[in-house]
């Protein structure tokens, strides 16, 4: 167990070559926006996983689904591998091209496909930020909640089942997206679900294409549920002097029913770190950062009901956070974690974690994963969605340095191992990507990793799609 | 367009016969828990549906996941069909044995399989309808909300992605099944999801099989997420001299976020054969029938702004049902429209209908919808999950009557004509089965109903799982 990276994660040497016949066909279609240059394609294979850069042959910039589908039967009649790519936040390894082949940029693809706020609900192109979202209905009045923090683009996101700080509220992109429109390896175009709020018409083939990182399709158009800006707002901050005190309190809150709208832990080191980095001048000690959404009254009930559980687990008083300015800043230097974490250990890439439990067994993994992490003598922190069961823990490593990447592997293949005995996940919205393939076995055993084999294999038959992804071929 | 019943939702002839062979197995197996009795199998042939009975071959009353297991692996020696029946109460034909082959039956699966009231979720056995799980958790003060009306299994329940009227508020069984035990169709038993609230551990099967209809596995356990009972649920009735002003009240409480909990519309027929069957002395005129969930001041505040709409929208004064019985009677009422709309019209069946439209687009297709059915000169009542964009109009044909029922069927159809060309679906939490084969091609386009298809012939390549239903082979 001293080297948890899978053989099969590596980059290949068996790169499935893109065809001169091919790439001449791509650079009469698209002109400068098929690029072999050296600096695009490197840029083009690499995320934000410690994984090194895997460039791939060529890159398209697509500005349509045609284009998308245009690029698509091209690589089928090649066989030649497709690696869709959004914003590039990734925290797996999701955009390396292990196999080679075209990476299918669709950056450029930031159209409002159609905003229908009186069924709260949008269309958009794969290629719109979840940012860029929020502003153009900023006048609407209402928003679209799932934040991973990073500026993440939406197809990426379905792509990746991704969530973050919101999603204790208001779910994960499982539950608000309502269709996709998808090519298919063959070069089709499929539409997928309706508007509809609800449906039950066939295979679900949204769900399914949600969480496929690119392997069963390239996502180009995702229609999501919108939500009415809640009334009020608050956001509050409550330290503790111990971890346990902060992640009991939280459990405490779910099994209330509180509608918390977001519940986020941040451990001592996290703390120091967003305070170097925003000078936000937080007491250094474990705390909970929430927020409440609702009418005046609601949110001033669920504030209540939270401080007397708070206090209950030990908490210091609430400092609250009203003012919007206040608020984005605090949230801000929260979504900066992840920066702060590396900035404050110069040279290092960040190994992070994303474990998911039932609420109730959330202390017991993160006591365990806490003394393991100390016994690496690894710099750490920890951020967490804890409302969910879901926390990130994130070892920063001297980039090159193979005994401490094969430590912090080592500590985050035990908490897998832990969260799966717990009835948990090893992934709760960062995806498998090339990282998690061996835990995707250990957690869906191996019928279930077969199942998903053979959907791949019927709709991905020449295994174009991202390949080396999720699970071995 | 007068014959809507498609070629191939008929009983087909040629049934893939039960070798002796099998038999001989499945009786020294399951002893008198195999049955080839006529009344069995008559009994299994059916569902509330106005297709004719079409019975399996035999029965096999399952106790445990490995039974169901032993039958599909006998199944799959043999190439024979096994249709899954849970409680017998699906609307489209899903349980008609159109191809021969073995039924099933997991009605004696009612074990709860593992409680945990401190995560909020409960494991049960497939045949545990949602009566037995309400009363079995009732002293965790939790609840599972969903409640299609008819005490469906839960199994059967995931099979057929079902709803009903909580589903407003608290989602389906697409946002509420957290994980499954699943038989497949080579008789292997695998685990879908976890425990954990979320995930992006490889592809949603869990989303997968949920809706499947039993054409991809035999869902034989199910884990759900459980609700704390509300501190506060109060209902309220309201009249409106016309169903457009009570359609209209609906569209605006759910544009502005009003968390109801249930909010389901009777028009003036629905009214009168609940009025006639129970007693309920309503005023026969369309109306709305809510319920509000929260603490005191939420459910106050909810009914508040609900309230000032249906005033705004001509509804007369709310009548309150706060005590429980009251409640109990108004709902038990609802639920029994169905049986109701029956014993009004001796001899008749329901054709029922069950498009879904985007909440705006609701009063539009309500409206055209109403001229049609008075233009067939049918009866007729219409119930719906409005709050949803989900609504029921069923019409009473009388058995055997083909003029009647192709009436219906077209009425029908064009309804789901409408609904897709809203950006609707033409079933919202009934499923295709077999009424609605034509309808999914026309929503799904045949790219995606390929794609669904694929997936089939991966999962089950020789047909044997609930052959005919949702698309042809």
């Amino acid at each position: 167990m001293n080297a948890p990276i899978p053989d099969h994660a590596l980059p290949t040497f068996e790169q499935r070559r893109v065809p001169p016949a091919m790439l001449a066909a791509l650079q009469q279609r698209f002109g400068e926006r098929c690029s072999t240059a050296a600096a695009v394609r490197e840029q083009h294979g690499r995320d934000e996983s410690p994984f090194p850069v895997t460039p791939p042959e060529a890159v398209v910039f697509c500005d349509s689904t045609e284009d998308v589908a245009a690029v698509l039967r091209l690589a089928a009649e090649h066989a030649v591998p497709v690696i869709p790519y959004g914003a590039g936040s990734s925290l797996e390894g999701h955009l390396l091209a292990v196999q080679g082949g075209i990476s299918v940029d669709l950056s450029a693809m930031t159209r409002i496909v159609g905003v229908n706020p009186e069924d709260l609900t949008i269309t958009v192109q794969a290629g719109v930020t979840r940012e860029q979202l929020n502003q153009e209905i900023k006048d609407t009045g209402l928003f679209f909640p799932i934040d991973p923090g990073a500026n993440a683009s939406l197809g990426g996101m379905a792509a990746t089942r991704a969530s973050g700080t919101n999603a204790v509220r208001y779910g994960t992109m499982r539950e608000n997206v309502l269709g996709l429109t998808v090519v298919t390896a063959a070069g089709e175009v499929i539409r997928t679900g309706t508007r509809a709020k609800k449906s039950s018409a066939g295979y679900d083939l949204t769900r399914l294409f949600v969480g496929s990182e690119g392997t069963l399709g390239v996502i180009t158009e995702v229609t999501l549920k919108l939500y009415p800006l809640p009334e009020a707002v608050s956001a509050a901050i409550c330290h503790f002097p111990t971890i346990a005190g902060a992640v009991d309190a939280t459990i405490r809150v779910i099994q209330m029913g509180v509608p918390i709208a977001r519940c986020e832990l941040l451990d001592v080191n996290a703390v120091r770190a967003v305070n170097a980095q925003s000078r936000l001048g937080l007491r250094e000690h474990p705390m909970l950062l929430m927020e409440f959404h609702g009418s005046e009254a609601s949110v001033q009930e669920q504030a209540e009901m939270v401080q007397a559980i708070t206090a209950e687990m030990g908490g210091e008083a609430f400092e609250w956070a009203s003012r919007p300015e206040e608020r984005t800043r605090l949230w801000a230097a929260r979504h900066k974690a992840y920066f702060a974490g590396m900035q404050a250990n110069p040279g290092c890439r960040s190994v992070t974690t994303d474990t998911c439990v039932p609420i109730s067994r959330l202390a017991e993994i993160i006591d365990a994963s806490i003394a393991d992490a100390e016994a690496t003598g690894l710099p750490y922190y920890i951020v967490g969605h804890v409302g969910d069961g879901n926390f990130h823990l994130a070892y920063l490593v001297k980039e090159g340095d193979a005994a401490q990447r094969a430590l912090a592997e080592g500590a985050s293949l035990r908490m897998v191992q832990r969260a799966i005995a717990l009835e948990g996940t090893c992934t709760g919205e960062h995806g498998i990507g090339l990282h998690k393939m061996d835990f995707l076995v250990d957690e869906a055993g191996t019928g279930g990793v077969a199942m998903m084999r053979a959907i791949k294999h019927a709709l991905d038959p020449q295994n174009i799609l991202n390949p080396g992804k999720i699970f071995a071929w």
